[in-house]
């Protein structure tokens, strides 16, 4: 799973028909220190995850083994919402002081 | 899923018999600027998008996971024309504003 | 499915069993202005595809979903040769007049 | 399968539910001598790695194939801690003598 | 599927119980002319190749669809060893000949 930030929507009254009623999120790849890394993809959401947030994505046929996207056309999932990251033993992101995290 | 704009077909008459019947586009990626990303990918309709329409691409085992697409030689599928983009609170793509749309 | 040139072939005796019996080609993925992409591949032929010849690659476990593929460890497979491509309205390639068709 | 330090962990309370319970694990991959390779990936853990420890990474499909990730949306598994690296006939790994091992 | 030379063997006491008793094998890709491509891989072997040989590589689910490596966590096996390659009409490889053959 890599890291990415929920930045924005993307809204599509023509898509196929397994798609209907999902909602497209707009997600932008980082890194742990937050630089941004490569192109936005467009992901389905397993956890109802919020803009600005933190979260991490499952791509491929992973993407299709939650409850919601189980058989879809879809190759990008969030699969969670990222609350600490440790490295080295020393807390490098914490949500509750995530500066970043109030994107509007 | 990717970005891409529908940008020209490909014409076989020697191809997979799955493949028999099914439309072939060319599709470019390109990042939510407009700014063309990569090399042209050759992708299966699934939503009956025209040329010059900015597009999501699913791709890998998910783009066999449409109905017209199940069981076929394809790693490429557009599942879904882009109405609006938003990002960080704002309209970064409308497809009735979009001045990219009549490529022809 | 990407672009690629048929420009050989790969003789193995000691291979999988389930490869017995399949011809393995030497392609070379390409830009649609013919430009080389990337280093060669080896792929199955799904449709007899011929030396010089533009041909669509399909990957991953897509590329098994030919008759001749299925189950095969094979993650590369020719799946049409390509006769046109249109872009923005005008044949940007065309099989008849293709310069680089005779390799040989 | 590619090589990868075990470098932190990473916590989430919001997570799908095939999630729940499974740690998940932050993993550097690197280089057979070391070097840092791309940017770190969120791991499920097979085999009970610990921290700084080399380790081998499973991705795609095939990320699922151990009975503790069968059926999950996860797309990166720790399959083996390595013991030893021989290459061209001399120990380029050992692991008891991994001076980076200590990470902590 | 991707050329490689086999360089050297992993050896690892902890892994997932599907890999135990499989030879996992240090592989390098590489491009016809032997220069070096990316970094090493660790494979699964299913055709019983030596070190320095030229093999070919199989990734992602199609990995698995050989009777040594179906259903295991193994995301790159060796399905072929190479004993020619011709492009546009002339051997560029041959087993035979193959000066670097000798790795050890």
């Amino acid at each position: 799973m890599i890291f990415a930030r929920v930045v924005g929507t993307v809204v599509s009254t023509n898509k196929d028909e397994k798609l209907v009623g999902k909602k497209l999120l707009l997600v932008q790849p980082v890194e742990i220190d937050g630089t941004v890394k490569g192109n936005p993809l467009v992901s389905i959401d397993a956890v109802g995850a919020g803009e600005g947030e933190l979260v991490l994505l499952v791509q491929g046929s992973s993407a299709r083994q939650t409850s919601i996207t189980e058989g879809h056309p879809v190759d990008c999932t969030i699969c969670a919402i990222v609350d600490y990251i440790e490295k080295g033993g020393k807390t490098v992101f914490e949500k509750a002081k995530d500066t970043a995290y109030s994107v509007k």
